[in-house]
């Protein structure tokens, strides 16, 4: 079990903020220290910076600090190992090249008794459900579609692929092609969306505070995803149970909707969470 | 044209000793300034750093040699752009899975009038000549084998295969799934095994030595490969024009031979790549 964590822009962002909270999450203000992994998709090219030490003080992780790497879509998991081994090859996020494009994907969850059967197409290379659910989601795409589709095809297919993994278990997930980014809930995921007028928010793990209007033009449009939200003083919306949304330019472009949507508390997630052997 | 770096070994290594040389021709003593990449297998993982910013003066550069990453199989290249806009996309090593393995390979060369085909299994995601020739020798590869076939055959296809793309210009590449090393020659390509007795090495791009012996074990065996030799004290291999090697645990393992082997002279394969509108 893990936490994840997810940007989509219409312009090139600094994650810098958002990245500062969630990686003390790794180590320091939680206990997610057998890794971390942020994925920072740049035009179409894809950034991959992981490390199997704690994020709260991997060189790594400081590099993305100092870096300060602009990316319309990134993607960062911080890992809690559950199962599979804590090694480099099972780090999110993981990585994959689908019609000419790089697809990435980060887990928040555990699967379990699932079908490990041989893809014509994608195979994992470590041990994790993770990286085989991410595979067995590609594999489903490029079989039953030769070139990709339009874009509400793509959603409805991912989110019907998604409600069969979830039957394995917690399946919480974010996934990106460098254009859109899909996220999906079988418990907790949060996501907020800033826009104009954008006002002050404060880190819930840091004493640290931003005025996004010094920093932002008027016309930018960013959306932050997360496994729990990282500020304290902002309107955090929350996946309901089972849900899908895709979002695009730092916005909401299709969304799953059930007749009777639930939502889980805090609490109720991260018990659900303890009771499959994870850990947020 | 670029320039390009591999180690193979048989115990995990650190590469800063030929990666401080190597990376010096990124922008300081030589104009590879269009960035560079650096990928190191750690078990099955791939660390792949990568900058479009020259290596000589990259942060990432910095990271690599601080942080001592230590590797059995490790592809660097640096890039003066020829094809391709100078991009994270474009930039080497490429990186795909194919039989539950990743795959990294970083070419030296200019390659044209190439059939740009597209593939079932494997499609370029940027614009190079290069990410298309690994693309198409993978895809070959998995349209011929379902599953990963004995060493000497995987061998003897990666050189045949090799040979269909060197139809279309200069190729000198480097290629690892993480437990050997494929080294093709269609112009310079140069190597060295160090193994005991060590001694001591200098660079050629700077005034610095290692002696080896005091940071290794007797049974240490070490191969690096290079485009042009980096110290100016040890004897330096060259591989014969339109040959292949196989690396595995520092040694060879694997090599094509012809009738009449000829070898150009470092001034004859720059005078090539000049002619093809590469440069070193």
């Amino acid at each position: 079990m893990c936490q994840l964590l997810g940007m989509n822009c219409n312009t090139p962002t600094d994650i810098k903020f958002s990245f500062e909270g969630f990686r003390l999450r790794g180590g320091l203000t939680d206990h997610h220290s057998d890794g971390f992994g942020i994925a920072f998709f740049e035009d179409k090219g894809v950034r991959l910076i992981q490390d199997d030490k704690p994020c709260a003080s991997s060189p790594l992780a400081d590099l993305v600090q100092k870096y300060q790497i602009k990316s319309e879509n990134v993607i960062a998991h911080i890992r809690k190992a559950t199962y599979g081994q804590t090694k480099l090859v099972n780090t999110h996020p993981f990585m994959r090249e689908l019609w000419g494009e790089y697809w990435v994907f980060a887990h928040n969850g555990h699967l379990h008794d699932y079908p490990a059967r041989r893809g014509v197409y994608f195979n994992p290379v470590g041990s994790t459900d993770s990286e085989w659910a991410f595979c067995y989601l590609l594999e489903q795409l490029r079989q039953r579609f030769p070139d990709k589709p339009a874009r509400h095809v793509l959603f409805e297919t991912i989110t019907e692929i998604s409600s069969q993994l979830r039957q394995f278990g917690m399946f919480n997930f974010i996934l990106s092609n460098g254009s859109c980014m899909f996220a999906h809930a079988s418990t907790l995921l949060f996501y907020i969306i800033r826009q104009a007028p954008f006002g002050t928010a404060a880190l819930i793990d840091e004493d640290l505070s931003i005025d996004f209007s010094t920093v932002t033009k008027p016309e930018d449009r960013v959306a932050v995803i997360a496994t729990l939200p990282l500020t304290h003083n902002e309107s955090w919306q929350q996946l309901a149970v089972n849900q899908s949304v895709l979002f695009e330019n730092g916005q909401i472009i299709c969304q799953s909707s059930h007749p009777e949507q639930t939502y889980l508390s805090i609490e109720q997630g991260l018990s659900i969470a303890r009771s499959v052997g994870a850990a947020y």
